[in-house]
């Protein structure tokens, strides 16, 4: 660009099947250029009333405090272990994937100990094993997993995990950043301390929000901390008082028009009920599984642990992953994710997520991928994957 | 609100003249609506890039870091605060207002120790002050202010303290949140190490976007830390490693369409030009201020110190603060904000930056005071502040 100004922005519309964002549904686009309001004007403050209660609804909390953080899914990971963290303690750390590793970095940025439980990428944490390392310490401030690992495609179950948080009397933290929304999550009925997600994957907003449900034990740990967290913009207790306090204290300017989309796509989520869209990403999300390896090609993870609307598949032998992204993005405006980490050029990562988990989006990128892949060296049966999952969408609406 | 989904979301259309966030440009609104890309996808990669160079221009950077952090202008204090101080380190601080003793706070819990050159509010930091401060410590790592404090309307003139801070071989860390695009300042003439604004004051986007630059000199100092900063989610040696590296390293997931908003307002003020736009919001404040002034109002800052764009006048002896605000409110659905800290009650403050910065904006302000305030209990003469303010728009029109 020379000195002065740019163009006029006008990015392409693209399917996004990647890990997020995903595509926006038109309300919640509109909820966007809503008129902006000061942060203690009484009408705003009514709006974040309207979020909490219905946060409390989505991840299933009476009593838990459910703000949103001003920030990606990161910054609730960053709010999480930020606040309940202290210098000196321990926290034990599930590590099968990309985002648990980036739990570990953090956690020792708050002068915390992180004792890891490692799980090769693609499969569970071994509940067993994280009870052995819960035995090794004295006290452990935290537990702490990823529910959806989008770096590996594997759902965590948690009922076991949260026991063993309880008996150890450790707060049980949890990454629910691409499961909240769209796979089943009840934040007090399994016990959960300290939740975080993300706008952008199930629920259905624009990037930069993040949802985060704290426990009355977790509000406890963090009005007692002895020092404050070193994080002032993620404070909780501060936060709480913008969010809570009988009379609003001013933190930091909350991103208005990103709190809009949040409060639309609440709305919309609760319309459509919590369960049947946990459902309807469970449905297309196998509709998908389906057709890909009805075309041939190998899923990671088995169906039984598989993150239904993330997918991850294998690239074949001898394909090019960066090539077929490349077509698929240029000839189809279509993104789809490649693999992070250790995964890097050997897998795709599908998301089916929010707007974006719909039939059209996986019969569009079944019948791209069934044309883009001979090209590419990998032969596939003609129409095959297409029928299958077809198939299974109709079996599925019977 | 009963369990289940909300209204529909319909905040009102309020003319915004408190401290922030503003009105927004339509053409910005509309680039709010643009269509979410993935955080590697090329189109968007274009973007970051044509953000960065029409923020060096902003800033008046040739060879500056600059990029815009995930959050609204505390996480540009954050983000200045954590990378540049390291635990143990030394930071002068000026303080005369609200958001000086911010930077107090914030500096501590990264375990530095802040040493402050206290002034009176509504007064300037005084070098020979802070010159004296300076001398007593062996080793400072970084000299701050505020260069247009929110909480009081000062503005502090930079030159003299950017001497010092080079004096001492201490970073100038700079808070320019309610100036930067509003008041004149140049980055690499005044010699400054890090900077950071927000979109909602001058530069005119929604709020959720702390456009910051940082000289290659801090630069150096943050890439030879000898710890990781606290703050995982504002490390700007892995920040820049996104915005600017050769091969794009995903950090966390950027709120595009904050981002889409900032490259459009970017666009339109560098189209009017950065020098007209400083004399545009120097000539409306001014007006602004010879109405209020022929309303009998008293200014809090004399007009040689005064942030131009955000006007504090002292509530007349008898009035009622909060019943002023809120008949505004009502009745002409105008915002002007309250006092903040110790000068909560005392006084308003009023903001005309970016698209509020405006004649209309102005004289509808004090066409409503004139009606408002003798059922207050403070008589005005009928006309008066109006016809100051048209004068001094035709003056400076001429």
């Amino acid at each position: 660009m020379p000195q002065g100004s740019a163009d006029e922005l006008a990015p392409p519309d693209r399917l996004l099947l990647g890990p997020g964002p995903c595509n926006i549904h038109p309300q919640i686009v509109r909820a966007l250029t809503a008129p902006l309001l000061g942060y203690l004007d009484a009408d705003f403050i009514d709006i974040l009333d309207d979020i909490s209660e219905m946060l409390r609804q989505l991840y299933g909390t009476k009593d838990g405090l459910a703000i949103a953080v001003s920030g990606s899914g990161m910054a609730g990971m960053e709010a999480g272990l930020s606040n309940l963290l202290e210098p000196g303690d321990t926290i034990v750390i599930g590590v099968n994937g990309f985002f648990a590793e980036r739990m570990v970095d953090i956690a020792s940025r708050q002068g915390a100990t992180p004792a890891t439980v490692q799980a090769e990428w693609g499969h569970l944490v071994d509940p067993s094993d994280v009870a052995k390392e819960l035995a090794k310490h004295r006290k452990v401030k935290a537990l702490a997993v990823v529910h959806a690992e989008t770096s590996t495609g594997v759902l965590q179950p948690l009922e076991d995990l949260a026991q063993l948080a309880r008996s150890h009397d450790a707060l049980f933290l949890v990454d629910a950043v691409t499961s909240l929304g769209g796979s089943p999550l009840v934040f007090d009925q399994t016990g959960i301390d300290f939740c975080y997600s993300a706008g952008q994957k199930c629920i259905g907003t624009p990037p930069g929000v993040a949802p985060i449900a704290v426990s009355p034990k977790a509000l406890r740990a963090i009005e007692s901390r002895n020092v404050k967290p070193h994080s002032w913009y993620f404070d909780i207790s501060l936060l709480r008082q913008y969010w809570q306090g009988a009379t609003r204290v001013y933190h930091h300017t909350p991103p208005n028009v990103l709190l809009y989309s949040l409060r639309e796509a609440l709305r919309l989520l609760l319309k459509e009920g919590l369960e049947e869209r946990w459902e309807r990403h469970r449905r297309h999300g196998h509709a998908l599984r389906v057709g890909l390896e009805a075309l041939g090609l190998r899923l990671v993870v088995p169906e039984e642990h598989c993150i239904h609307h993330l997918t991850l598949v294998e690239v074949p032998d001898g394909v090019d992953d960066a090539k077929v992204r490349g077509a698929l993005r240029r000839e189809y405006n279509i993104e789809i994710g490649g693999g992070l980490g250790k995964f890097r050029g050997k897998v795709w990562r599908i998301g089916l997520m929010g707007y974006s988990s719909s039939p059209a989006s996986l019969l569009f990128l079944l019948s791209a991928l069934e044309t883009l892949l001979p090209r590419f060296g990998f032969e596939v049966s003609p129409g095959a994957g297409v029928a299958a999952a077809g198939r299974s969408l109709v079996w599925a609406s019977q």
